[in-house]
């Protein structure tokens, strides 16, 4: 792998590849010493055109727990707010050296123009471009669910009959999507779950099966119930219910946390609104994987650094990225 | 240790350990090459939810002192911001792998919430919590006292005898409160100097002596003077004189100084109001301890990590938390 | 080397030294695993008392490629933001142990108060201040043409009778002086080219000849044609034509850059305001040194880490500050 940019085009070997390593650096985060040696020496830049802490800081967790140095670069206050261009600014970070670069930007297909450009030789890993991709939220939400389902024979495994349901704004969710092409990868069965509104035009596209109403989504006994965090800031000129309303249609109160199977899993990826989208009896019950969600995140992005950086010079092949049409 | 979340409940043995401890850290200090091993593959995150420049430094450089991983989390434009709750950033922390989480946070207990809440194993230091308390801070300070009395000779020793006053807004000062505390335990005697209205009404619960005129203090020759940090925008609706009246009765000018014995330290947690509580002829005088505190801090706070974190892992205590009433 | 603040004052010798220190640190930096354990253990603090992502992270990867450890310390929010004085931050760094403190400040002698104050004993190197000086923009630029012109035979070398022209707001521009003293000592030729309103008034006692006209000097044929950046917020008082108008008289366009000799260097300090005084053509041709500027930035700020932090205790000599007048 060359880069990751999306899961849409991530080829199922390349995914469980992904997930295999993952489990492997997992193994070490149960260690006292949770530090490798293995990228001693690289450089991970986090670009960050968008302010997300969380995402930020696991992907730091992550390259130091395998030894890199991390220089963070936020975009604010930075000479990209004084109007330099993509261009300059990527072309600069691997004039410094930089072997990776972890970009969250507000415009969907940054990141791959980053890499596609020819501007650098980095390894580009998206960490959420518009409504576009997050694939590593992806890719940790998949490996929670292979591990709760296969336990430690999870390795080689895929999501084979998987029954997802992903529930709210579906439209404005880049989680959504990532999700939904990696678990079709993945032989998943996938069903959204939102308003009206809040579904994407082009979703007749999708693998998917879509609902409207969450009761009937529960009582199809579904696998894993996925809860999208609804983000009012994002909403514009979409209809949005009051939020009572949408609790009270869409959102996964203690009532039918109930009606759930117990090994049904309750996944978010945070952060959560509670009591909005999901209520807090759902947020901490058993079925919750929302802390081994992020658990998972660190492993599998060490996993992504290692693939990208520590990989067989020699490998041409490009994943997630048009050059990668061959695979 | 597990915790250090106030010195209230600190008792004297763990008080003293941890100034031995921080002897042996300050030994390390004036080498040339200041780094240890000790901490290599632990992760300490600097949970900020207020700004404290030098607070956030001290910790960070007493951390990579000790070779641990570093990363800070500023609260503002975070999942904070966007209504994230502090268990839910806890435990995000959490599951990232954190073993010490260092925060600041403007509401007092909010760092034992953290501690005693369940939502983490990892330990949790107070770097300042509302107007409670901010432990480091009072340690560094006893540090400083000690080292100047004792000298070589420090190890093992209390503060027995030592009279320490304390001047300024006593009211809004968890710097005060920690160093009321812990002088308190290793024997010292406090009096504190205030206007009026910057007194706690609870003052009388404290094992303390309160007076309303400096110069009374002055004239009783105590060992140390700690002159607090006049922080204007915390005084809110309490009534403060203007600058001038408050720098004129209970600033540390130059006359002042001259009728302190030559011994007497003079004593400030920084950043100081230079001419308003303290002016610069005390400030940059021999008897000022000033940089003094900032070198024992990052020592102290060598001190504390190492006994958080590389301590028997067996311990079960708990120190300065509900848990630990039984010592 | 003590400290670097201008090249005003920096002897040939020592520049040369320092070219010939980032030739050797530039070999390490085409290598897979660019890291040194040259400064393991030392402290290296940014002190940004301005924004500037760029020159930042540039000292950030340079000191972690040595394996310092790097404080970011942003001014913004502090205890300087506190009213907190100079002298007192710089006495609190020092106190913390560190080792070098890479200052960018608005007032123009700023880093030279700090390393002549005998407030610190760490190494202070100017990373810009006021229209002053930014040394290591200068030493970098310098490295490029040396690289440039002379290849692999460089080290030792100097810039003798090289023909340098700097282009544009040389009034406002700490680089056009740090290059212009820089150029002088290496035996360069410099002519600086600018709207009459931005040439500064003492301009006569520079060893530079001044043109007006952009295309008189192109017709000169230099072997250096250097774009400065136009800070439109710096502008103040001072008169400035439209946008347009600079791009048209003093900007380097297309039809401009044809003009130019095959292997005339095309230099600029970045950020680039493309279109205004630069053109994406020459940004971007062959002539452009622009990525090598970058590169080069990193192997010379780590060689003057390592003069300032590796080199012989005993040395007492001041590099660039009033104390080294006797060189």
């Amino acid at each position: 792998m060359r880069h990751l940019l999306e899961t849409k085009t991530l080829s199922r070997s390349d995914a469980i590849e992904i997930l295999d390593v993952a489990e492997d650096m997992a193994d070490t985060q149960s260690r006292e010493i949770k530090k490798l040696p293995t990228l001693r020496g690289r450089t991970v830049v986090n670009l960050f055109f968008e302010d997300s802490t969380r995402t930020r800081i696991s992907f730091e967790a992550a390259a130091k727990r395998l030894s890199a140095d991390v220089i963070n670069f936020a975009a604010k206050g930075s000479s990209v707010s004084k109007g330099e261009s993509l261009q300059d600014t990527a072309q600069t970070l691997q004039a410094m050296g930089a072997d990776a670069v972890v970009i969250r930007h507000g415009a969907s297909g940054a990141p791959r123009t980053l890499a596609s450009s020819g501007w650098i030789s980095a390894g580009v890993i998206n960490a959420g471009d518009g409504t576009h991709e997050h694939p590593t939220q992806a890719l940790l939400d998949a490996f929670t669910m292979r591990r709760r389902r296969h336990g430690a024979a999870s390795r080689g495994k895929d999501l084979d009959g998987l029954r997802v349901t992903i529930v709210g704004d579906v439209l404005h969710s880049r989680v959504a999507r990532s999700n939904v092409w990696l678990l079709n990868t993945l032989g998943a069965d996938v069903t959204l779950v939102a308003p009206p509104t809040l579904v994407p035009q082009n979703v007749t596209g999708w693998p998917v099966r879509v609902l409207y109403d969450l009761d009937e989504a529960i009582a199809a006994d579904p696998d894993a119930l996925m809860m999208l965090r609804i983000q009012l800031e994002r909403m514009g000129a979409a209809y949005f219910p009051s939020e009572r309303e949408y609790a009270r249609r869409w959102g996964l109160d203690p009532e039918r946390l109930r009606r759930l199977s117990a090994d049904t899993m309750v996944m978010h990826p945070g952060p959560m609104n509670r009591g909005l989208e999901i209520s807090s009896e759902a947020a901490d019950s058993a079925r919750s994987t929302v802390l081994e969600q992020v658990a998972n995140g660190v492993s599998v992005r060490m996993a992504v650094l290692y693939l990208l950086l520590a990989g067989e010079q020699s490998e041409q092949a490009t994943t997630g990225s048009d050059e990668g049409g061959a695979r």
